[in-house]
Parts: C-alpha cells; sequence; structure tokens
C-alpha cells in the first residue's frame, strides 16, 4: 500500500513553521508497513488544492492532508476536495450543533463564519475532533481512502491515532506489527552488528536511527503471523539488549523517571555543569513535576562548584572539573543541600572548543544518587555541541532510571 | 516568480526527520518576493526523481532541491536530474583533487564511491561547499534556474546565502527589499493594529507571526524604489515600536546579550522557577559563555527558595511565590550568592493547573539585576505550558538586554 501527504498551508510554504505533521503521519505510516511515496506541501489556494487532489489520486492508496479547516476565509480545503471529487457539500446539523455548543460553553459570540465547518463533501464519514471546531472527514473514492485532518499537530496526532490507523489496519490485506526499542550507551553501529549476530531476522525489516534520547530500534513484521513474529524478537531483543534500552515506542525518558520517582516517593535534584540547566528542564517538561523536583544548582563555572556546590577544590585541581571524582561530589553535595532522596550530576566538555588528549570535546562524566546507592560513569558522546548537551541530559535520566528500577 | 522546492531522502519520507530545509528556503525565498508554491518531498529513488523533476520543469522558475548527492548507492539525486534533464553526468577534475585533497587532509581512507561526487550534470556551474565532499551546481534549463544542494541543513543554509540568494537577486527583474523587526512585550493584535494606524503601508507588503522570542514583524518592498522605502519605514518602525523592539532579522537574543555582557566584563547568573533551568541552557547554548556566565539557582519548589535563595518566608506567605517581591529577592539574592554582576529571576504558573482567579496560567514576575539598577515585572502569557515556559526565558533575556543597553 502506498500513501501520498498533504499538507495545505501558507503558513508553511511561506516557512513560518515546518511541517511536523508530515512527519509524524511518515513516520506512523511506515511503521504500519505503508509506502510514504511523497509529501506534498502547497498554500491554501483552491486551485492549487483541487489540481493537486486530482493529480495524486491515482497515484496512491491512501491520502490523508492536514490543514485548512477551519473557520476562515483562507481555509479552502473542504471546498477544494469537495470540487476535485465532484462531491458537493453538505451541511450536517449534529456538527453544527457541537460547534455551536463549544461556544456556548466558553461563552465566546458565535460567528455564523463557523457554519463552514460543518459542510463535509457527501459521502464523507465525519472524523469526531472533541479537541476542537475543526473536525475532519473520511472519504473513500473507488478504493483511494482519503482522510482530511486539521492542522493542529496535537489533533490531526490524536484523530490520526484514534481514527485513521485502526481505519487502515482493518482494510490492510497484510497484517503488520511492529516495536520500537529505545537504546543508551551504544553506538549505532554496534547495535546494527549486535542485532544481526545474534536476532534471527530473516521475516523482518528493521532499521536503528540516531535520535537525542539514543538510538531507536525499528523491527516491523508482516503477513498472518506478524503478531507471533514481533513477540518472539522483542523477547530476544529484550535479553540481547538489556543494558541500554530504556523504553518502548512512545515512551519517554522523563515521564518513565517521573513516574517511578512518584511511585518511590521520591525527591530529587540536579548539579548541572555542562548541560546547564537543561536536565532540570527536561524533568520539569511535564506539569506535577513539583512532587519529585526540588531544584538544581547549575555550576557553569568551577567558582560554582567550589563555592555552591561545596566540591573539594583539590581535587578539581587534581582531576579535572570533568571527572567521575568531581561529580561524584557534586551529585553528593546538591543531595545534601537541597535535601532530596535523588540526585543525578553531570561535567562535561560539549565543544567545539575545551578538548584536550585526555578529554576530547564530548566527554562527558556522570554521577546519580539515590537513597540506595551512588554510581559514576564517564562517557564519550558524538556530535556538535548541542547534541553532546542533549544527549548528556537524557543519558544521565536514563543511568537515574536504571538505578532506581534495580 | 515561482519557486518549487524539491526534498529528496527516505529518511524524511519515512518520517525519521523533519524536513527543516524545505522550511528555512520557503521563509529566504519568500522574503525575497518569490512565491513558493510548492513543496514535494520524495524517497532517494531513481524513478520518481526523475518524474518529478520532469513535472515540476514548466511549473516554476526556480526549483531548488536539496538532498541525496552524498556518496552512498542511495543518493540518486544527480544522476536524476541528469536523465530528467537529458545532459549526461561529466567528471569536473578540480572537485574530484578537491575530494581527494579533504580525504588526505583528515587522513582518511579515500574510497572510489567518492568519485561520483565529482560528476555534474553537461553545463552545470558548481556549488562550491567547502564545508564538505558534496558540491551543489545549478543548470539554467530554458529559463528555468535549478539549484541542487545537499542535504546537511547547515551546508544547505549556507550555500543557499551563498551562492542563490545573489544569483536570483541578481536575475530578478523586480528588487526586493525587507526587514524582520523582533517584538517581545506586545501582542500581535496590538502590533498590526498600531503598524496599520502609524505606518504608510500603501507600497510595501506586512504581516506579523507569533514566535517563542516574540513578535516577528515582516516588511518587504518591491519595485526600483524598495532600498529607499525599507530603509523609510524601518527608522519609523523602530520609533513606534522602541519600547518592543529586541533585535532585526537573523539576531538572537542570548547572543545579543552575550555581546553586551562581555563588551562590559560582566559575568551573570539566573535564579529560575517556572522556567527550570531553561533560561541558563539559553545563556548557554553558544561555545564561549564561561567569559559571562557563571551559574544558577533553580528553585523550583518554595522550599529551595527560601533555604537555598534565602528568600524571606513572610514575603512568599503575604504575597506568594509569584510575585514581583518575590521575584526580585530572587534576583539579589542569586547575584549575591554566586557573585556575579548581573542577574535574572523568574516565578510563574506555567500551566495547566495551578492558575487562581487573581494569578491565571500565564502569570510571570520578572526581575533584572545589573550593578546600576534592579527592576520588576509583571506579566501575562498566552500558551500552553511548554509556549509559555519558553517566552518566559526569552523575555527575561529582553528586559536584561533592555536594561544593559540604556
Amino acid at each position: 500500500m502506498e500513501a501520498i501527504i498533504l499538507s495545505i498551508g501558507g503558513e508553511l510554504t511561506e516557512g513560518f513553521y515546518a511541517d511536523t505533521n508530515s512527519q509524524f503521519l511518515s513516520e506512523q505510516l511506515t511503521l504500519m508497513g505503508i509506502n510514504v511515496i511523497k509529501t506534498i506541501i502547497i498554500p491554501d489556494n483552491l486551485d492549487a488544492i483541487i489540481e493537486n487532489v486530482q493529480t495524486i489520486l491515482n497515484e496512491a492508496d491512501i491520502i490523508i492532508s492536514t490543514g485548512g479547516i477551519g473557520p476562515t476565509d483562507d481555509d479552502m480545503t473542504r471546498e477544494g476536495f469537495s470540487k476535485a471529487l465532484n462531491l458537493p457539500l453538505e451541511l450536517n446539523e449534529e456538527e453544527l450543533e457541537r460547534i455551536k455548543d463549544i461556544f456556548k460553553r466558553y461563552r465566546y459570540q458565535y460567528s455564523p463564519d463557523n457554519d463552514k465547518q460543518a459542510l463535509f463533501p457527501k459521502t464523507s464519514e465525519i472524523i469526531l475532533n472533541k479537541a476542537g471546531t475543526a473536525s475532519g472527514f473520511y472519504i473513500n473514492n473507488n478504493g483511494t481512502k482519503i482522510f482530511v485532518l486539521p492542522g493542529v499537530p496535537s489533533q490531526a496526532k490524536h484523530l490520526f491515532k484514534k481514527f485513521i490507523k485502526p481505519k487502515i489496519q482493518e482494510e490492510l490485506k497484510t497484517k503488520t506489527a511492529y516495536f520500537i526499542a529505545k537504546n543508551l550507551n551504544i553506538g549505532e553501529g554496534s547495535l546494527n552488528e549486535k542485532f544481526r549476530k545474534n536476532i534471527e531476522h530473516e521475516n523482518i525489516e528493521w532499521g536503528t536511527i540516531s535520535k537525542e534520547d539514543g538510538i531507536h530500534l525499528k523491527v516491523r513484521a508482516m503477513g498472518d503471523d506478524a503478531d507471533n513474529i514481533i513477540k518472539k524478537i522483542k523477547t530476544k531483543v529484550t535479553e540481547v539488549f538489556k543494558k541500554n534500552i530504556w523504553g518502548w515506542d512512545d515512551d519517554e525518558l522523563a515521564s518513565l523517571l517521573a513516574d517511578i520517582l512518584i511511585q518511590k516517593n521520591y525527591t530529587i535534584s540536579t548539579a548541572e555543569s555542562c548541560s546547564s540547566g537543561l536536565i532540570s528542564k527536561i524533568l520539569t517538561d511535564f506539569p506535577g513535576s513539583s512532587k519529585y523536583y526540588k531544584g538544581s544548582i547549575i555550576a557553569y563555572s568551577n567558582e560554582v562548584k567550589e563555592k555552591n556546590l561545596k566540591v573539594d577544590k583539590k581535587i578539581i585541581k587534581k582531576h579535572g572539573a570533568v571527572s567521575e571524582e568531581v561529580v561524584i561530589q557534586m551529585a553528593e553535595n546538591v543531595k545534601s543541600i537541597i535535601k532530596t532522596d535523588c540526585s543525578i550530576a553531570v561535567s562535561g566538555i560539549a565543544g567545539p572548543d575545551g578538548g584536550t588528549k585526555d578529554k576530547p570535546v564530548g566527554t562527558v562524566c556522570f554521577a546519580v544518587c539515590t537513597p540506595e546507592k551512588k554510581k559514576t560513569y564517564k562517557i564519550m558522546l558524538p556530535g556538535n555541541r548541542n547534541e553532546v548537551r542533549l544527549r548528556t541530559a537524557y543519558i544521565s535520566l536514563a543511568l537515574l532510571l536504571k538505578e532506581l528500577k534495580k
């Protein structure tokens, strides 16, 4: 099965925003075994929409469009599909009531401009969008499945998972199953080699990709036995990479760590040098993080490490600020200064300057403390300044998570 | 003039990465007065490249392609353009020598796979890529200007600015001039209204967009008198929005702040609550930030505000943690605890929970201290949790910048 993604919006073709919807959809469709042969980005222009929809109609089995179904004059997508498919727009009374109700609930003045959001091309099935006034729609056009979604990324993602994914899966002739295993502390090359050597991979497709939170291993099986094959491979992968895997599929490091901290009723603080607040920022990305996160001391300079974090000056002089000896003091001291159960400390050379022969750019030292244990690590990280800092932050979270899971 | 962008790469159609090149190119071309009518993203597939290139050849005056000109087997772009345009690939000896030299310089083993990077379609002008082995190329195909760039974003951006932008400008029949003014502490609606009322805008195109570092006002003029018109409008904009503008065009807040701190030989620390390390992280995004940035105390909990930042408990009780009375203490104390010349402190309600009638979600208090002065602000910020935190960070930098510029 082949798919084409159509992203509609002047804000995209004028470069105001990146088209993140098409990336999300491409990733999801690829995992499902569907070949994304093209993404097209066009402005909210009626002729362009009609022309492009008509062109791609015969090029793919699935068409997913995002954007341009709001209430304003420049929202042309529903009209575009209606004209391109020769399916007149019809008012859906139920949807009109729902939209009016939303305005009532938020006590906004209802403008008749919004009526058009209750118009759908004839034969459409409505893709109900409970998060907004712009519901999407689905049309089966001589076998070509056409899905039209709103452009708001959170809404597009949600509706894809809720409506489109099951709809496609149900019609897929070949069954597909997959998983993503998220790994840290292993290079992409080594992971590839270890996988190839240790895991029977004749009946599957697999690949790796390097992301800021580690190497993602994607494995996919197709056919009637797909579920079974994937189950077996997943067990084997868990075994082979047990030291590296921190999560699966949609898992996020900060969220897993939050769960376990809350479950154990532990609090956490950080002492950061090269990451300079990034760990602290990621730990508080979720609402409710005040349950476990208390605060941090960012010690970018050695003075702050000595005076505010009370790291022994002699230890810094002897081992250097980027050393396991220094980070363990940073972690122990921040834990007692801020009075938390757990702590994370990092110090490293993010570059591009500051590297030496012994400690080249990318050298990062980590320490994690829990009420039961403390551990240090020295790890070489690839990438530019930004990448080294991001990897530092995510690895530090993974190291603490590992300790807390024991 | 109309342009089409062609992004080539399986990593894009499989959703591994977002296509940031097309966003950058769209923004740049739009500013130059060129209409981006479509972006197409396709995999590294020879047939797909040939077919799409042939289709768009007659649809636009300018075609810019990125990706797929490296040395590996799946890099098909040069072959695709060669076949689509019927221009055979020819070896460029000079470029071959340059590529071999790069390998020599880095002491890598040269593989003949790299020879293909010295092949260019007949009639091509080489777009020399000093940052890598994959140079781009330019072909004038019966008036259609075709530019083929490498996919690495930093290289694509650089080559666009260095080669493509002047090349297009030189051939533009209508001259274009523009500026972007970056504003803080003003809503998009008010900015629009104020601009419309105070600035003569008959001969220009203008628009605003809300970004994390403020409202960007884009103004463009076309025609022989474009430079003059833009110069006049810029003077007027500077006057009307003098309280709001923190920078122009490519300016970045952290970078402007770094410049002025270095120039004045000042150091800085931060005390952060709701932004939880984000200000500290942004301040150190650039290498060399240790010249001015020392460290921070992240006081997410009130305990840390009281015990570690020495904020008066009674003041917190009386005014609440989100108050100008508390942030000024945070700023003054972090300045003396970490011993810096300047400091920034923020405390706010990032949401989605924690808002009250008096202090709804989005309420953020700021304090900035310099050796000469201290100031506090209370500002309501729109957006979700992530947006409120980003805006908090950027506004705090802008407030300090404003103080230091005085």
